[in-house]
């Protein structure tokens, strides 16, 4: 991987508390200082470093200049009994997930299936935790985004679609779900970056540059280029469906007017979140779980197979054994001149 | 394309009159020989000559041997108000989604979103028949289905996997619904048994050998080989979404238990089939499909670019204008023996 970087050690609390006291110093208060803070260490904690720490400084940048509210106050409502929405209130997504996930729990379970609509919100993270905190509980869980436009449709090549997420977990018993969440770009837009800071190229097929060319450098494509969808046009239509649940499906914006509202200085737009929660039980199978595990076992016995998000939880086990993850020095002193 | 083959033009009415004779001169009654029939109609008016009466002989083997029951009564009962299903009593699936969908579109407009689950079918067509219908009375439609396995995961090499395809559909005003259908393969099998038919080789990255090394042979693919999921770990991710959704969530087998069942005499066997529908007047946007037709139109402006499955509607326009379509002329010679 080239260049080694010089990293420090951190327990998760202090990676929690030096997130809250960033965010606070900025205009946080308290429940949005900690729902962000909590998602950011579960982001260092099972090695998603694009999604942890290293948002940090755009999230003060947004702070700042007033286009995320540090004091929002989400608010849940029922469009139906199986239909939830939260309105963000202009703030970061951790803590209106954690106001709509629990309703959303309980609707699943009573009738089988429902959804929740998260509208404005500034969404910057992984939708990982929203899954698998469902799937936790039982449930099959899916979940979508959009962002500003970095991605080309398929056959064309200016940017149109977010990197456009999807995460799916479905419950294991007595371990943890499984779990995946990929963006439909090719490769995540964070990753992109943290290439670009360490001086890596990217594989091919990641992007084109500003006269849609392909190009290995992260620059190119970051600046004045686009991003590819993985799988061609097959990513590029799983792109156009996360667009549509999480963008016009619920009265929010897609990836492209998403775009229409930024001026370029680094922080992050208002957009959407679609989450469906689905109860296991209540599908008629009797034994849907058990079902899964013997899929699982059965998919373990091909040589050099893993479960998708099987990194991640390794990761996590990592973390927690060693008691802390290593963050970039140059990071830390950057959030710390900020805190 | 290499070699040309000898076709024959036929009408719309022509195919389903010979898709039915043939069905019914092997035991199919007429209900469950209808909707086979129409199905089959449907798919090669699209250009969907892998989905259509290249899969009768198929059928009738199914039919002879027993394996699907020609004189299928579906049945469609209420797991609760917003969950569905259907036992197909073994019969094909086009006679149980007729059964099915219109509870369907009643639930999901009644409740916003609800679910159908399938099981106990043959399923062997495309999905986009039902979420384009969902989608013609203005749902938004989401369905999966798995199938004997023929699909290595990401990272193993045997065939673990069906090519479990997934089918979106989103509604327009005043004409045609946007809806794909893909398979998570990166090659419908289907399109490799035409490759195979027509002595024409497939791309690097469609499937391996029996060894697990990359071929372009459609025959060493299908015979002892495996396909390969498109896009990598993430199209792979796909497939295992697929498969649990349509087969260990409605207490159907997966892929790799639906093989376990096929003793290799070409006929189909058993599976589920899931499909989600949401009205999106239920969802709070008030204007979702008035913003799909934004997003659309914007995405329509980057040269070059299509929308998915809009190769699909040209040529149904095209088959409708010139009032038939052409099939091979060994097809219809094989077909026309057994009816």
């Amino acid at each position: 991987m080239g260049t080694e970087i010089e990293t420090e050690r951190l327990t998760l609390e202090e990676i929690r508390d030096l997130a809250h006291r960033t965010l606070a110093a900025h205009g946080a208060d308290e429940a949005n200082a900690a729902a962000v803070a909590a998602n950011m260490v579960a982001a260092q904690r099972d090695g998603s470093q694009s999604h942890g720490l290293f948002r940090l400084p755009k999230h003060v940048t947004s702070l700042r200049n007033g286009k995320a509210n540090g004091r929002a106050k989400p608010v849940v409502e029922a469009l139906s009994p199986s239909i939830l929405r939260v309105d963000g209130d202009r703030g970061y997504a951790p803590l209106a997930q954690q106001t709509g996930l629990p309703a959303l729990e309980a609707a699943a379970k009573e009738h089988g299936l429902a959804a929740l609509t998260i509208r404005r919100t500034i969404h910057f993270a992984a939708l990982w935790p929203e899954t698998e905190w469902l799937a936790e509980r039982g449930l099959v869980a899916f979940a979508v985004t959009s962002s500003p436009p970095y991605v080309a449709q398929y056959g064309g090549r200016r940017p149109v679609f977010g990197t456009n997420p999807l995460s799916f977990a479905w419950p294991r018993p007595g371990g943890l779900p499984m779990v995946y969440d990929m963006a439909s770009a090719a490769m995540a837009r964070g990753e992109i970056m943290v290439h670009m800071r360490d001086g890596h190229s990217v594989p091919e097929g990641t992007g084109v540059d500003a006269e849609g060319r392909m190009t290995t450098d992260p620059a190119a494509i970051l600046k004045g280029g686009a991003q590819l969808p993985f799988g061609g046009h097959k990513g590029s239509a799983i792109a156009l469906m996360v667009d549509l649940l999480a963008g016009p499906l619920l009265g929010e914006v897609s990836s492209l007017e998403c775009g229409d509202e930024d001026n370029g200085d680094g922080s992050a737009g208002l957009g959407g979140e679609f989450v469906l929660a689905m109860d296991p039980a209540r599908f008629g199978a009797g034994d849907a779980v058990a079902r899964g595990e013997r899929l699982f076992a059965r998919l373990m016995e091909d040589e050099g197979a893993r479960l998708p998000g099987d990194r991640r939880h390794r990761a996590r086990a990592r973390a927690e054994a060693e008691g802390g993850v290593d963050v970039p020095k140059v990071l830390l002193d950057e959030i710390r001149a900020l805190a």
